[in-house]
């Protein structure tokens, strides 16, 4: 009965030193690497409208941006920062002529969305995502190929330029 | 007593012929004129996405298109042409440069929307509107501008020329 004991303990103290590493590494890893969003928020294409937008150049984009209702609440009461829950999402398509609306006006004016190109998505929670800024930011190409860490390191960068307004670029269009 | 008699039935035949007479000319009147979307529908700000357009030249627009519940269903359900109920709202945006997003992007190319200009709505009712099509036309400037009827004339015979959608000519954006 004694050795059994000794086993049982000798087991246990080993899973939790095993735990207890793989906590601390887990913890070194999550100050090194910001934690980007790794699956696409349910039902974003329901979302309300909060505004639109062009790149030229090798973007060549046509963005639409959502916001799920804690987003759009935020938006539409000023509410800064956003809280915890807000979710927006800028579902990004080619930026195209549209041949059947010139051939309509009789002269070449009309731009429309093209092929969905990436779809990317900005998730408040402080805690979570406390290492950029409380905002976990995601890029999903609509090809399906996977973005790597190098190219999602560029997010925070670049939102942590829009600070007066917690990271968020795009303004809500009343 | 046979005199008041005779003046009820004199009255009743003048209310009858008057009667007539209007409804006679409200009926060409309905035939000369189209009739047009004179009031805003309720809560489109809250509708899901169709898609996004942009116009140059005189324009310079910035178009979201969202759609209420029976137009979004139509819209993914290819449902042709769309059934009485649909509403189709253009909410139409001055097309501008945006200063802030370009220092962070640090090159000029980025447009986003400016101040609102006018929404614009296709009101599906086959019977109200079967003179174009169908479809109530609405536009309704932002600065609250009346728009006149020589304005309003030029909406259906446009519309008329991509018939093989019912007459609507924004696409789904997936």
């Amino acid at each position: 009965m004694k050795r059994i004991t000794l086993l049982i303990v000798a087991i246990a103290a080993f899973a939790g030193a095993v735990a207890l590493t793989a906590r601390a590494s887990r913890h070194a890893n999550q100050e090194d690497t910001p934690t980007y969003v790794t699956e696409m928020p349910a039902g974003y294409r329901e979302w309300r409208f909060v505004s639109v937008a062009h790149e030229e150049g090798n973007l060549n984009s046509f963005a639409s941006v959502l916001g799920n209702d804690i987003a759009i609440k935020a938006y539409r009461e000023g509410t800064l920062p956003f809280p915890d829950g807000a979710i927006i999402a800028a579902l990004h398509y080619k930026f195209v002529p549209s041949a059947e609306n010139n051939k309509a006006f009789g002269r070449d004016q009309s731009f429309v969305a093209g092929a969905p190109t990436n779809i990317q998505f900005m998730i408040k929670d402080s805690k979570k995502y406390a290492a950029t800024g409380g905002w976990g930011f995601g890029h999903f190409n609509n090809d399906g190929k996977k973005v790597d860490d190098a190219f999602m390191k560029t997010c925070f960068p670049c939102h942590q330029k829009i600070k007066e307004r917690d990271l968020v670029f795009t303004r809500y269009a009343p």
